[in-house]
């Protein structure tokens, strides 16, 4: 290994230039002006596959952006790693609040700010630079590898869903990797074995066949807005639990050892409320801030609407109003369960003076790598050797819909060994990443494949 | 009498041509393009008073249309009715719905379709042609009268409400009398004695200072939308009874009599329910449909929005949700001190997790008639000699801003003596007005103002 260390350390320098290059190609899905862009960055990644010695290189166009593929399979008899990433990148706008252009990598204080710097070219290149390594000066891998990188994930990855589907079987790996997630805090190596899931609801209460005059009628009539707010407030009680039966049922309880090794990392709770900006934090009555956010399920309504909601005031009662009102879910709870649970519970709530329909939008399940995973162990042990330090074994309270669509299709967990800080503003304007976590990224990478290797 | 009426009903048809004269003059106060449609409408009634040998008459240009007055005071020793009326019309939009031009009017069944037919030009021309009556065939009336006519009713009569207060002294009157209300129904003689009032306010709950991503953040935080429907539910209880501490101190509980007057109206509660498009009507527990809508109050959303309501589904915790309410009052509520109880009610129910900020719209008080005033009493004789029926006395369940405003400057009560039909089209297309209805209102005006000479 010390080889291995030896040529990552000597090449640092090229390796950022490297990845600058690929920062520079503005590769951003949403908006059919980059499509070219989006090629050639795809092209430019498939370049680097063959140059750094992988076989069966693909660019396979989809409905949307291509699909980037290689694999290196000599290692016989050895575990196969399938690697994910995404080239793809979000809009730079607002383009007003970069402190330098988007697309031109620039360096201060030891970060790279780029859009996609840390989502999420810095953080899969980590992976590509680990092979390279093990390829020029062992002209061979401890492991079998595939790689995937695809250019739709900031856009929902539908053209992945169905391409992996289709290659299952060339797909085929015991251990699927993904650097696409932050680390608790500089400094803190972190490795997430938990996700949330989702079951996104649409409530429509339908009253009167027009708005109402308030004068006229108000008093002879259900509103629709009234009732509405009543069954969103049935739905959660005042110790902040969900109301709908069941719902806790197939929920796994924190365990003794997670529930304190929670509660030792360094969340600041007074400096987390500031940021962001409530007047006090509030949640599940019995559970800590990170026990809510990554281990408790909720209920929040995340749009409502109806009546007249321009300036002043129109005496109405409204035609109906309606709540997109979303549930995240832990393990092991099911997305299906749920909203049926849901579109019950909201059915006998709701009064029979109005009429109410209930859509679903998407959902997904919650996601938990077995922590005895050798493959979650093997993480773990490379970085504590990348970074010098015992990592923390977090969860994330958002979903990783691509995961899930992993853990369902290929049948193995993912291990998320995430390279990113949490401040350093994925979706917003001057998105950056931290060279020195690239650079113990590169390193973990590459004691990662070698523990793999001997697990 | 019997001169009065043989003259009404000999210039029965030429009353007509005068009202459609009226009738095909465009007043829509709230366009700028029917300024001068708008002067002219004036110009025609102040001709009109002159014509029939109204004393003092004047049009007073305002910041906006033009007030027209004019008085007849020869009536030594009795008492002064002042009447009201306003010559704007709503616009006609949509155009494409009229089966004749809206300023075209056209005689069908016996109803004249037209703009400002029944809102309110044929109401308040009605006591033209009653004025008129007397003046030719006595050459003097027997009571005094003062004639206010506005052309801002539509739009707010915000420069009326100055013009009263500048004139308080020569508007001086015993009684006030209106035509702008519907009857209770075809061949219904009706007689409003109670209006409601209004509070109207505006409340927003404010969470994180941006939005928040619901998976990363859901759970840790109070959410403004599920805050704001818990205080929305908690403002009514399970019986339809506003829970605001105090809210009902001040009402004034309908009497036997009354509920067994409303009681004997013909409410088709089917055809009512039927005509609304809702699945069943509701309302406060231990009162009929007419009743919690003429004479109870009520708490109703008019408008709620937060978060994301467009297309599809987004994953946030909206920073902020806000809400319309407004309460419908009952004689003897304040419209002030209900806004303050609902103020300090709304403030109690809010959790410290967020902060909340509520603001008052515009408000009013709620009008009762007492039923044993002269005025009404002689309003209950004539329409039951115009009509041939014994009239039934009505609430309504909105507001008349300026029957509130005349009580209040004036300090004297407002006679409510309507002659539209509830389904005569006001504010739509193809308004109409009946034209026996008319006919009945020129003869009840008449014997109006004889019963109040001799009362």
């Amino acid at each position: 290994m010390q080889e291995i260390r030896n040529f990552i350390a000597q090449n640092r320098g090229r390796f950022e230039q490297e990845l600058f290059e690929l920062l520079r190609i503005p590769s951003v899905s949403n908006n059919p002006d980059h499509k070219a862009d989006m090629e050639q960055c795809a092209r430019a990644l498939a370049q680097g596959m063959e140059g750094m010695g992988l076989k069966k290189v693909s660019v396979h166009p989809t409905k949307g952006h291509p699909i980037v593929t290689g694999e290196w399979m000599g290692a016989e008899g050895k575990p196969t790693v399938l690697i994910y990433g995404h080239y793809d990148v979000q809009p730079e706008d607002p383009i007003e609040e970069w402190e330098s252009p988007p697309f031109e990598p620039t360096v201060r204080e030891g970060q790279v700010y780029a859009r996609g710097s840390v989502d999420d070219k810095g953080q899969f290149y980590t992976h590509f630079k680990a092979i390279e390594a093990y390829l020029r000066v062992k002209h061979s891998l401890p492991v079998n590898v595939k790689l995937v990188i695809e250019g739709e994930e900031e856009i929902g990855s539908e053209n992945l869903r169905g391409f992996i589907k289709i290659h299952r079987e060339s797909l085929k790996a015991d251990y699927i990797l993904i650097s696409d997630t932050p680390m608790f805090g500089r400094g803190m190596p972190s490795l997430c074995y938990g996700l949330r899931g989702l079951a996104y609801m649409e409530v429509e209460v339908k009253g009167p066949s027009r708005d109402l005059h308030s004068g006229s009628f108000g008093g002879a009539v259900a509103n629709p807005a009234n009732v509405l707010a009543r069954i969103i407030s049935a739905l959660v009680d005042d110790n902040g639990r969900v109301t709908i039966p069941g719902f806790y049922d197939d929920v796994i309880p924190l365990t003794d050892q997670e529930r304190k090794e929670f509660a030792s990392l360094p969340l600041d709770e007074a400096a987390y409320q500031k940021e962001l900006g409530v007047p006090s934090l509030s949640g599940e009555r019995g559970f800590t801030t990170l026990e809510r956010v990554w281990a408790r399920p909720t209920l929040d309504v995340n749009g409502i609407m109806g009546g007249f909601t321009g300036e002043g005031a129109k005496t109405i009662i409204p035609a109906s109003a309606k709540a997109k009102i979303s549930m995240r879910l832990v393990p092991n709870q099911d997305s299906d369960k749920i909203a049926e649970g849901f579109e019950a519970h909201v059915k006998k709530l709701c009064p029979p003076t109005v009429t109410i329909t209930i859509q679903r939008h998407h959902g997904g399940n919650p996601f938990l790598a077995p922590l005895d995973n050798p493959g979650i162990q093997a993480a773990g042990r490379a970085l504590e050797k990348g970074f010098e330090k015992r990592p923390v074994f977090i969860r994330e309270g958002g979903s990783i819909p691509i995961v899930a669509t992993f853990d369902e299709i290929l049948g193995k967990p993912c291990i998320l060994m995430g390279f990113g800080l949490p401040d350093e503003n994925s979706h917003a304007p001057n998105e950056k990443m931290d060279l020195d976590n690239f650079y113990r990224g590169i390193l973990s990478s590459a004691h990662f494949l070698q523990e793999l290797a001997e697990s």
